[in-house]
């Protein structure tokens, strides 16, 4: 049994369009926010992994839209890892309503590089603090 | 034998983050943009078809990203038709470099509905007309 | 003596750009995202006046950019009343670092409208909502 | 008599919010785009000053917001130069309708630094290749 991290934001102006909805990319920019707090959570902030040479930079995605998210909605964002490899991360996620219902979900794929965008083996702590989260199945 | 739609784009700062290059979420953007100009070049501007009660929300989306672009990059997307039913509409997509290199790949998912987000078939003047643009496989 | 509202934000990749600070725009976001939880705290969220055919859209800025804040920066913006008149109200800012530097400082200027943009006085409860938080000057 | 550099944009989803109308902050993107593309236009691209260590930040604003501009519009910016000093520079604009009708219109205030953001000396062709656009008011 595995967890996932919880992470809430609440709907701006900003992340709208036309029609009162998100906007379909900027579900992308909420996703990295949760990733950075994810890092934070596990005692690696991005910031820190970045001092020490160490990026990851997304290589793919998957994202299934069910329903919008609409100006001032407080939204649930649950991620969990899919693929923990030596040099391959990727996460699952799902972005809920405040009642539960789904509105996007996917996968984002990444992989550890240096700065100077060599790949690189994930550091074993990082490994290590991120096994919790690790699902065999993107299900959620 | 089929063509795809041509659009370019010049990378701006707006588009970037950290490391100089073009943040994940923003290629989908561009891509909405192109979506426009080739809804525009086939005779049927999305506002129009908007003013006819009828949008194309994206349902889903597959993204692979090869490398990035960068600050003041002229950027190539080309655009073609995967998908071309009663109620669906599937694009496919390659962002290239000046210099043709693949940068960006994948394939965007969408549905008609009304303005009420209710499904309703494709008009069949814009069917017809996008037929040109299909492609039976996504390899670009 | 009057407050000032205060709000805290972690800076992300999203809002960078190229030479790791915050894009020059992207500021206008989070003091959008302050001003909705400033309603918030004063019992008026934005989207319940907005359901009532009250809206304030900006009519006007002035920001004045002392030095960047940079990706995982924990900023604070700090928002009070410059102006609180039958249909206008402007609001001064102030971001800062943790460590209390300014960064950028200014004003937004909105106008109370009607969801069909006409002007419409400022309701009563939310103009003696907001008056706690009145100052006569800009000053910080 | 001097010159504005003008510059045409059509707005997309991306750039509105709620309401159909675009999002306050993304104004200065398409600014940034038509400073770029000016910069382009006498032969000294930002890429290119950035390559010899010159770079224009942003030090300041002040922007009228006169009515919205809406999906699909064909926006005018027009540009020119209100200040030119040994390291400052500044901007006027105006953002038109299709149709002529002023949208946004303001000043954005710049000044040059080195890669380290220390201040420099304007390249003396920058300065004389944007003399033409010089207008000693603001005044459209």
């Amino acid at each position: 049994m595995s967890d996932s991290f919880q992470f809430q934001r609440r709907i701006v102006y900003a992340d709208c369009t036309v029609g009162n909805h998100v906007y379909y990319s900027r579900y992308l920019d909420m996703l990295e926010q949760a990733r950075g707090e994810l890092f934070r959570h596990i005692g690696s902030p991005l910031l820190k992994l970045q001092g020490e040479g160490v990026v990851f930079p997304v290589i793919g995605l998957t994202v299934s839209y069910a329903g919008p998210a609409r100006y001032d909605d407080l939204i649930a964002i649950a991620l969990w890892i899919t693929e923990l490899g030596a040099v391959r991360l990727s996460f699952g996620f799902r972005i809920s309503s405040a009642e539960g219902k789904t509105l996007v979900e996917g996968e984002t794929r990444h992989v550890c590089v240096s700065l100077e965008e060599k790949p690189r083996r994930l550091p074993k702590e990082v490994g290590e603090a991120l096994r919790p989260f690790f699902r065999t199945s993107n299900a959620p």
